[in-house]
């Protein structure tokens, strides 16, 4: 089967080289040419181009087959940043060198949670204490410490404090500075009220380093499963998968909000069971990715419960209140998320509560094979749980930025849920706390045939035809698992304000037409 | 076997909570509050104070029980810190609270490659420029601009134009921002006189997840062996043995200064072979860790004629001179290694050459699961390979700070390695490029006796006593693996050089002292 997509992706390269422009789809009006820049041909493309033609031993045959299996838990879109990063620069270098050569004149990012890529700017004062702590010698002169603001100043001696020698360039111990877990450990208990304990907290580089370890304390072999939200980010997926573990799905209810019901939890866990399968714990993502939608308390309470009568870990994407001796939890943030959205530093932790020392140890052992987490990481993480205080010189523009930030973040997600709910067979359910919308679509029949005629799921089908047509970028549901025969797209609130009005019109405009084209 | 070392760990702590400060140690004249604070009890205390007792399902029975192998492939003490972050914060507390309470009066650490922890100082430019990209409104304005050398403004110019929108606080592509990809392989080719192509280059948090990488990549079950250096830094022992590969040792030759020997590489390829695993990879380490020497030329040659004749891939820690259509290569750096010394910055790459299409695309695959390294990492991993250049501003001090490192480094290194060819039954070879010696000694039997009636490894008992006596701290040769019956320890020569007179001192007495105690 991998052969195959390979063999097919290779033709669908030489096909984009040979410029083939004209469309050969039976039901689509757009060019081929943009529609393979989304197909697995393209990146191929690039590997191939980048790879020298080699003898090398080792083949798809010989690697390790939890590796190529991923492919399928993990849809390609997603491991490829095809639809972003890649694709773009090609795109966008299409439409420099040949203005006009699209029917768009930009593209429109709605594709990947990543908001300083789409103009978001960092928060001032994060980045002034991040400066300092690279370059102290900027604090030890009054002329250079005028320029921050006081706070930040005070910030940045009060964080190097905490490194021995203010060695910012030195390894940390393996679960990160312990002044800085303790100012986390400080935040988390402002925040929830209720007491946290910096030797829980392991500083990570974003929470992907975090999921790994878990996994690969918890998987033993395809026996063991992992209870997953679907609609989910792949990371899950694809950490179970690489670690030989079971993925086992719990479907959110979309006609809830995408509620999270307990028992779809015991139904799922059931059927699991009934495989041999052993579920050894519960994933919940809070607020929903792609989902966005934010669980009730009461609903977290249930969910507590329902991990301690089964003996489940709860390993929450985002802290959740509980007594610490209830359960054992892993409780995940990074500072990709938020409003602040520092995606590129990296940083982030899990409180690890409610295991026993012994496994504690373990645990331990598997985060300190990579030493510790990077430090500039740390620090920021360590801002983030404790921003500015109302008497902070810093307090004004900070909670200004931070404000325009979410306010501006609210028009857009009502905007997006408005027009996304007046297409003709589309619904939305509301962003309640999370960058992301995941409408739904129900497609015609003919869309689905003329999916299928060019081996593409219908959702994937229309994310494409959609790009080809407006510059709009969108994750195609498929990539993220939904209820069998639905489809959905996911689709982020974060292009600049200024921009939702071109997408809201673009949007509705190739609807309209598309529906034209293939309505039954 | 686990349960007696947590139960034994447990009996420790206990111990220790009841202050028991005379020694139990039939032959050791050194206090055992000290000697236990290397022991694994030490960190199991700090654990079991840090966790809560719980009523967990996770228990060491029913955990992925290649993590629990891990301990045995790992020393706990590379593991755990012990002997550095966690101890230094307990004994350098236990020295401020108690001045006189020990026989020494500050730690000396000798045992972990973290040069900026022991006082050594940052490369000012690189600082300047990662300072600039942080907080790049400082250089908007002429005013702090000047706050800064010439070529650092400019540097952090382009680099901040290689990210679209200036946005360094944005996911980059998953191998890493492209413009600096370019700037790196442009270093390596003007340091290799051979090309290199940035799209081999994966930018990563370090070097450990392009180790993590690859051992996915390669191992399918125990079956699999990838050839490693003993003594060996115990990364890649960790690595095999999470992803349930096999090690397959080969034996450094000490009489040969640490050499590579290709007839040893052959000889354990056929035990392995005739053990039905199935060997997928050599690893190389250059300069050796913890063993110091560098290979040579000739050596490097017969390396990768070994690998392409058996058909492994060649996992070189560092880079080494080849032909990239010759064999299947992973070359890896980090930012940790080198003058700078920035192990916190978490920066690094591997190259990647001589793999198929496919094997790249799934390389990338699970590369792209963590997204991207880190920015600052990324930004600095640019800078060490392409540092000022003989017509900037920063050359005169670059230089300066450079060669004030490596000059003291060699000086350090000279007076260590003279100190420990000049003790009792001790040989050391010379540190060649790294900053490690691994000093061979040959224990009098009556103190193997001692070290056996405790439990201990001679070495370990030996360093534990160097510790104790003489706040020296080191890591025992059973740490990296050794022949059979013979034992070392890993001293860096990283302690600042006005502390190099106080190390040679105390440990020329300790050894003469231990002797006299132990000789037979």
């Amino acid at each position: 089967m991998r052969r195959f997509v390979a063999h097919n992706a290779r033709n669908l390269i030489t096909r984009r080289r040979n410029n083939l422009t004209t469309c050969v789809l039976q039901h689509c009006t757009f060019p081929l040419r943009f529609l393979t820049t989304t197909s697995p041909g393209y990146l191929s493309g690039h590997v191939a181009s980048a790879g020298s033609a080699s003898a090398s031993p080792i083949t798809l045959d010989t690697i390790n087959p939890k590796v190529l299996k991923c492919e399928y838990a993990v849809p390609r879109r997603n491991f490829y940043p095809c639809s972003d990063v890649v694709c773009s620069q090609r795109l966008q270098q299409e439409l420099k060198e040949n203005p006009g050569s699209h029917p768009f004149d930009e593209l429109l990012y709605c594709n990947i949670g990543n908001p300083h890529s789409l103009g978001q700017q960092p928060i001032t004062f994060f980045r002034e204490v991040l400066a300092l702590c690279d370059h102290p010698a900027m604090l030890d002169r009054a002329e250079t410490r005028g320029y921050f603001s006081a706070d930040a100043v005070k910030r940045a001696f009060q964080i190097l404090d905490q490194f021995p020698g203010r060695a910012t360039g030195a390894y940390s111990h393996t679960q990160g500075i312990k002044g800085l877990r303790d100012t986390i450990a400080s935040g988390i208990e402002a925040r929830d009220g209720y007491p946290a304990d910096p030797n829980d907290i392991f500083l990570t580089d974003g929470a992907s380093p975090a999921v790994h370890i878990i996994m690969q304390l918890l998987i033993r072999s395809e026996k063991d499963g992992i209870l997953c939200p679907i609609p989910q980010y792949p990371l899950y997926s694809g950490s179970i998968t690489l670690h030989g573990g079971s993925l086992v799905p719990y479907y959110l209810d979309e006609d809830t909000g995408w509620g999270l019901e307990i028992s779809e939890l015991k139904n799922q866990l059931e059927i699991a069971k009934s495989k041999g399968i052993t579920v050894r714990a519960l994933v919940v993502i809070n607020p929903g990715n792609p989902t966005g939608q934010v669980l009730a308390e009461s609903n977290q309470q249930e969910i507590v419960e329902f991990c301690k009568n089964e003996g489940l870990v709860l390993l929450a994407d985002e802290s959740m209140e509980y007594g610490e001796e209830d359960i054992s939890l892993v409780s995940l943030q990074s500072v990709s998320k938020g409003y602040y959205g520092e995606c590129g530093k990296r940083g982030g932790y899990m409180e690890v509560t409610g295991f026993s020392p012994e496994i504690r140890e373990q645990i331990y052992k598997v985060a300190s094979m990579d030493t510790c987490s990077n430090i500039s990481g740390q620090i920021l993480a360590s801002l983030v749980m404790n921003p500015p205080k109302v008497d902070d010189e810093s307090y004004e523009s900070y909670s200004a930025e931070k404000d325009a930030i979410l306010s501006s973040l609210a028009r857009r997600a009502r905007m997006l849920e408005d027009v996304f709910n007046s297409l003709e067979g589309v619904t939305c359910n509301r962003a309640e706390g999370a960058m992301y919308l995941f409408p739904r679509i129900e497609l015609p029949k003919k869309a689905t045939e003329a999916a299928k005629a060019v081996n593409t799921a219908p959702d994937a089908f229309y994310a494409r035809c959609l790009l080809n047509a407006t510059g709009i970028v969108v994750v195609p549901g498929c990539g993220f698992g939904q209820v069998p025969g639905q489809w959905h797209f996911r689709c982020t609130i974060l292009p600049q304000e200024d921009k939702i009005p071109t997408i809201v019109s673009r949007l509705t405009e190739f609807h309209k037409a598309f529906m034209d084209e293939f309505r039954d």
